[in-house]
């Protein structure tokens, strides 16, 4: 058996959902894949942080969260600054769970740009670092012969980055259409149910789908960020979410869908992007879609993706019911990737 | 550069879209994965078999084939069985696509079987060999360390085994819903449409959708194949198309078009398995479904298979528009994963 640390960035509802994730796992891991992972330092951004190379189980980390002192597990002294606590951590992989930051990726590149020169492996569920940094990173990990992947970034643990890295050579990808924000999703769904515009938000907030400040999701940002992040990974050419034809979905009003209704169709935030002679015209934009299209039927915090590749003509991905535990997934499956491939 | 040989047995719409892909992905296939791929052996039913170790085109086995002659590409001579045909080929790989034999899986069973004996590896399009010989022709490559693939035997080229294979590490597999065969799924689209049932039958067998003999579909064994070809490798418990409580769409008359349609519903012919307690229970049956189901907007020959797993609760992979082309774009991708994982 191989056993690797972990440090862990974050300790939010993915974080929590990873550790328990791992211990779940465990029997599993080790017969299957010969591994046994084990947390061995939490950074939170204000519950403390803690190092103890004997590992930290989940339900520890977790009690101790409550208590808003994770310093109380650490048996190693604590580095000040991020840089040094990941050093610190002397960790086989960072798993990288901090809030995005749409305008500069920050301070999750940085976390990531730490532990890939620290020797470290790097899984993120963070978009910052995708479109800020891709090829920053990318090419500092082959320097270091490490990896950096974020399958969690876009569509929680649904493979959309690992189906083409690891099941799909030699196709190439010539565009794509989809939905890709969950929150906006369920709002014009509530919508739909007859609640005000506010009524929606209200109701999301109070399942955590929403944040305090719900205008990422709102006006488009948080699914622009996903265009940008396929668009760079998958076809190959930088993107940023600034360059993204966006549009949120503030003027959709009760008129607007009823219209819809009678016309038999729903109002969705379709994300698209497309490669015309090199270029990329990439945009998200709400549209009425008939029953008969594929995104018609994306309910609730579900999403979908369908790419157009030159060997399939039309290739999509649907995840449904995602959840913390979801992305939580796609952090392990980034870990199995990395040790499988070397 | 490595170079390696094929062997390819079936020239019909798949055999010539896989020469075809072949060539015109060859440079792309050097560049990026520092291989050469080359057809020295091609057997048909009808038209004569060839080997030629210097190579055969696409273009010159499309001719040979139309003059029913591939003999006359030959440069040595031809065994008369296929067991020897397929030894004295002496090629890398085989690739399979032959037709389906429901009841037995052979001949193809026998054609893999005999390239893994001769340290080939084998891909296949085909169903059979899948159901009826996966354990056996699995545990023969491994004894050979040689692979056995088959990613276009369900859903053309979308990557429905591969992704869990290659991407989705430590996922368990415990259902699946979706719409897995095309021909079905059209003529009820073409029933729909106001014709009659024989009427969209002949329009399907004059686009190469349905065979002459229609019943492999419409009673739905072709659903009940793929469905235990699933189940078998996918969920690890072996199960035979018999197992399946299967019913085709025979009884779906023009009322019971007419009543899905004034409820806002779908006929579509439904592939379900579900382990519970250890045990497999699988059907293939028409449903009404509504449109809020993601199966709902499936058109045409597309199809869509939506799995619940323990670490996924909803993960869905959708194919739209498949051709020749995809299927023969699953046995490439099957050949360059062998590739990479050796």
């Amino acid at each position: 058996m191989n056993q690797y640390d972990i440090c862990l960035i974050g300790f939010g509802n993915v974080g929590k959902a990873f550790a328990e994730l791992l211990e779940k796992k465990a029997d599993h891991l080790l017969k299957e894949h010969s591994v046994g992972f084990r947390i061995t330092a939490i950074a939170t951004g204000s519950h403390g942080n803690a190092i103890n190379l004997q590992g930290i189980t989940a339900t520890a980390a977790i009690a101790a969260y409550q208590h808003g002192d994770l310093a109380s597990l650490s048996t190693e002294s604590i580095e000040d600054d991020m840089v040094g606590f990941i050093r610190a951590s002397r960790a086989d992989f960072l798993v990288e769970t901090s809030p995005v930051d749409y305008q500069t990726g920050q301070p999750a590149i940085m976390h990531i740009q730490s532990a890939l020169s620290a020797g470290m492996h790097a899984v993120s569920a963070n978009k910052g670092p995708v479109v800020h940094a891709y090829q920053f990173l990318t090419e500092l990990a082959e320097k270091n012969r490490r990896r950096f992947l974020f399958e969690s970034a876009v569509m929680d643990g649904a493979p959309v980055f690992s189906v083409f890295r690891e099941a799909l050579p030699g196709a190439k990808i010539l565009g794509f259409e989809g939905i890709l924000n969950s929150c906006t999703n369920l709002l014009i769904e509530k919508m739909e149910s007859g609640a005000s515009f506010d009524d929606a938000v209200a109701y999301a907030q109070s399942i955590g789908i929403a944040e305090t400040d719900p205008s990422g999701d709102i006006d488009g940002w948080d699914a622009a960020i996903k265009v940008a992040a396929l668009v760079t990974v998958l076809m190959g050419v930088p993107l940023k979410p600034q360059q993204v034809d966006r549009t949120g979905i503030r003027a959709i009003g009760p008129d607007m869908i009823e219209q819809a209704k009678v016309a038999g169709k729903r109002w969705k935030l379709v994300c698209k992007a497309e490669l015309n002679d090199g270029k990329i015209s990439a945009s998200v934009q709400p549209e009425m879609v008939p029953s008969t299209s594929p995104l018609f039927a994306v309910n609730g915090t579900s999403s979908l993706v369908v790419f157009r590749t030159d060997v399939l003509p039309g290739l999509g991905i649907l995840e449904s019911n995602p959840g913390p535990d979801t992305t939580a997934y796609g952090l392990l499956a980034d870990m199995l990737n990395i040790l499988k491939t070397g």
